[in-house]
């Protein structure tokens, strides 16, 4: 029955109230999958489902669902009637869930949570997003120094329903200080011997974070040691809680989303695509644009400038699309390639000298091949061109051979131009402690529409002139 | 001592044959920190480094170091005296460095590795790139349906030196076909009560992926429920192996370095930006860029037909690039945003109208703003606007400002067609079948030149004449 189970059948069992159904549907299937069906509900129905469910079941279940019906419900149903849910919920879960809720059922829920409950999410609510210490839980295992495996695995079994995690617990002294680290897997492993003292095993060179780092430094931390788990500790060492794999993954998804709009120019966003309303997204996206289009606005003073160099030589005219694309997506290939292997660890500040070599010998090859094409065709569209103008026409003459080397060269110049741009000024907002994801991109662009064209103003200047 | 252990004394003790000292050093530090202290060390001081190591703490180390280093490290010692060392990595570490490892030292290699793990590299190695079986590892706790806790403790304990995780323990039938789940935490739950069966406490509803499944699959699933690790069967529900989280780690920062790449129209590298050979990259980039080059040739050929335009009324040359990279600004946004939005399920086909809308509206209101501010500056540029040539200066007259409204109605329909193409190619290529991430930016980019000329003269073609 359970896998061909439908939103049908579960709005059938909510109409008939038949809450051993409803039951069976939330500790049938795993969490992940109930909400799945659960997603076509409305809220006051979703909250009819979840009361069926076991009280631990509840909170599971509850936290699988999307986040916007997170809020939906506890913006429909009484606090009286979820606080306890909102009590159950891991203490990070906890806290994003509360900075997204309407303010006003904030200020009705806190006093209703247990006092302990109460005091964590005032406290985790004081770091600032993006930090470690907003994505941790507090729901640690603490050990103290004394236990053998015998004993610490019966105070892992008899904490274990509060806990995140039990698969990484922590040794402290009675300050709260971090000393070790002890996996479930040790202890399993030394099953047989039960009475071994957990300080005889534990790890004493523990891997930490401080609760005031970025999240994406401990996301990358994790990821390079292979954790399920990373203690957060405070100046002192003490243990202030764990960040669990599942939210590492949370933070290396949103970082990679943050990143991948920034190189395109919009203000990461908070919420997803279809939830953000329409005037935020414009801000966001407006903003950048603004300043992109600030930027292009002199690629209109620098034609201006260059003014003459068209009335003599109408044809000039047809490549600027051309050059300034090419320069643009050459940029843009360096640029993201440098910011990409930045953000692995892969090129350090320290290969600055390496990186330029490489990406001017890249801008070199890359700009060569597409000036080979580029004379080709640029010969081709010119043999058939003519002013409109009769009376200019009757005195044109389609430009010689080595005329039309004025797009090559430009071409070979502006792609070197662009790939040592988008090599470098990543490395330099870097060095500057920007964010070189956000600044990089929209800047070497923008940077290379005007260098684009000087470089050809000027190559078709030097070259045209010299020859009449 | 150990915090301050540096690269100089790990040399030291090297060159004075220092044995105990080496394996202290690998056997103190946690491996992945003492294998950053490696990174200095050349290929054969590597080696004699993890020669003195503990034969457990061997691989683990070996892990650790950086997949140019094994390379070399294989490359350089003799099979004969790495091959135990190989024989005991995990199964998918073992697959993915004898990949990378130059075909005579694998073809020594594989006859020394024990028929077992043989037969298994062999096996793994037929799965394709990219899909779950190549990255699964087939060292996964397999437990019969009759134990206890008691017994399955035990047998997790005595086959943990084999395993990768021992956190989820996977329970089969005698022909090896899954049935359940049961995790570390259960069984420690249960430590109290260590005659339950298994079969009572193990979760019979286990989500699993196939061996053939895309990579970017697994860990969009992994992600959603929040696993530690996820089975991967054949079609009979035979358990093949797991996928870990920190595999599902590494899967994700892959995908999304990918994305990165592909958006900027690099096909994505193998190896990392500096260890990728110079011509390998010119032909990824060159690529790429040659058909974004072809597309933009196309541009050249627009501007050609509209030659008699800008003979009449010279200053329209001036905002050409503004036109493009407006556009082109704007569609990147879009696609961008509607890319990372289908990449996290966000927007699924079927949203196609909803997105639709968005876009459109998006594009006139950013259009618009983009309008006001363009009108103005241009009128700004143009009032000192004069050409070159004295006697075409001489019957020039300046642009009146309605001739000016070019430029903002220019710009508002540019920015809509943008937003509607950048938000509706990934959909699209979605559709076809087609990865959106690689076709669509670059794509976007393409069409919007050729799009932005053609709305340009023909706005002006149509506002000039009838006011002429």
């Amino acid at each position: 029955m359970i896998n061909t189970l439908l939103l049908p059948e579960l709005r059938e069992m909510l109409t008939s109230g038949d809450t051993e159904g409803l039951r069976e549907f939330s500790s049938a299937l795993h969490p992940a999958r109930a909400a799945e069906f659960m997603e076509g509900l409305n809220p006051q129905e979703a909250w009819q489902v979840l009361q069926a469910a076991d009280s631990n079941r509840q909170a599971e279940l509850f936290g699988f669902l999307p986040d916007s019906m997170q809020v939906d419900i506890l913006e429909t149903v009484s606090p009286t009637e979820t606080s306890s849910l909102v009590a159950d919920l891991p203490a990070d879960d906890r806290v994003d869930l509360i900075s997204d809720v309407h303010p006003d059922v904030v200020e009705e829920m806190l006093p209703l949570l247990p006092a302990e409950e109460r005091r964590e999410t005032l406290r985790l609510m004081e770091f600032p997003e993006g930090t470690a210490g907003s994505v941790m839980t507090t729901e640690v295992a603490r050990l103290s120094e004394t236990l053998t495996v015998h004993q610490a695995l019966e105070a892992i079994a008899r904490q274990s329903e509060d806990l995140e995690t039990v698969y990484y617990n922590y040794i402290v002294d009675e300050d709260n200080r971090l000393r070790g680290l002890i996996s479930a897997r040790q202890l399993v492993t030394h099953f047989g011997k039960p009475n071994t003292k957990i300080t005889d095993l534990m790890q004493r060179d523990v891997v930490t974070v401080l609760a005031t780092d970025d999240q994406e430094t401990v996301a990358a931390k994790v990821a390079s040691f292979d954790f399920i788990a990373i203690p957060v500790v405070d100046d002192h060492q003490h243990l202030l809680g764990i960040i669990t794999h599942d939210d590492i993954i949370d933070v290396l998804r949103e970082e990679a989303t943050e990143d991948a709009h920034m190189a395109a120019a919009v203000d990461p966003l908070d919420d997803s695509y279809l939830e953000t309303h329409w005037f935020t997204l414009a801000w966001k996206r407006g903003m950048w644009l603004s300043i992109l289009f600030l930027g292009a606005l002199f690629t209109a003073f620098a034609l201006g400038e260059y003014q003459g160099e068209f009335e003599r030589v109408p044809w000039l005219v047809l490549f600027i699309p051309l050059v300034i694309s090419s320069g643009g997506n050459s940029g843009s290939q360096s640029a993201t390639l440098v910011i990409t292997a930045m953000t692995h660890g892969d090129v350090k500040l320290s290969d600055w000298w390496r990186v330029i070599k490489r990406e001017v010998w890249m801008g070199f090859c890359l700009g060569s091949m597409l000036a080979i094409g580029g004379y080709l065709c640029a010969m081709g569209i010119l043999s058939t061109f003519e002013p409109d103008d009769p009376q200019v026409a009757a005195t044109f003459q389609p430009p010689s051979w080595h005329e039309v080397l004025v797009v090559p060269i430009t071409l070979v110049l502006v792609v070197i131009c662009s790939t040592l741009c988008g090599g470098t000024l990543p490395m330099i907002f870097r060095r500057l402690g920007l964010d070189p994801a956000l600044m990089s991109n929209p800047f070497v662009a923008g940077i290379i529409d005007i260098a684009g064209i000087v470089i050809y103003m000027n190559v078709a200047a030097g070259l045209l002139s010299s020859m009449s």
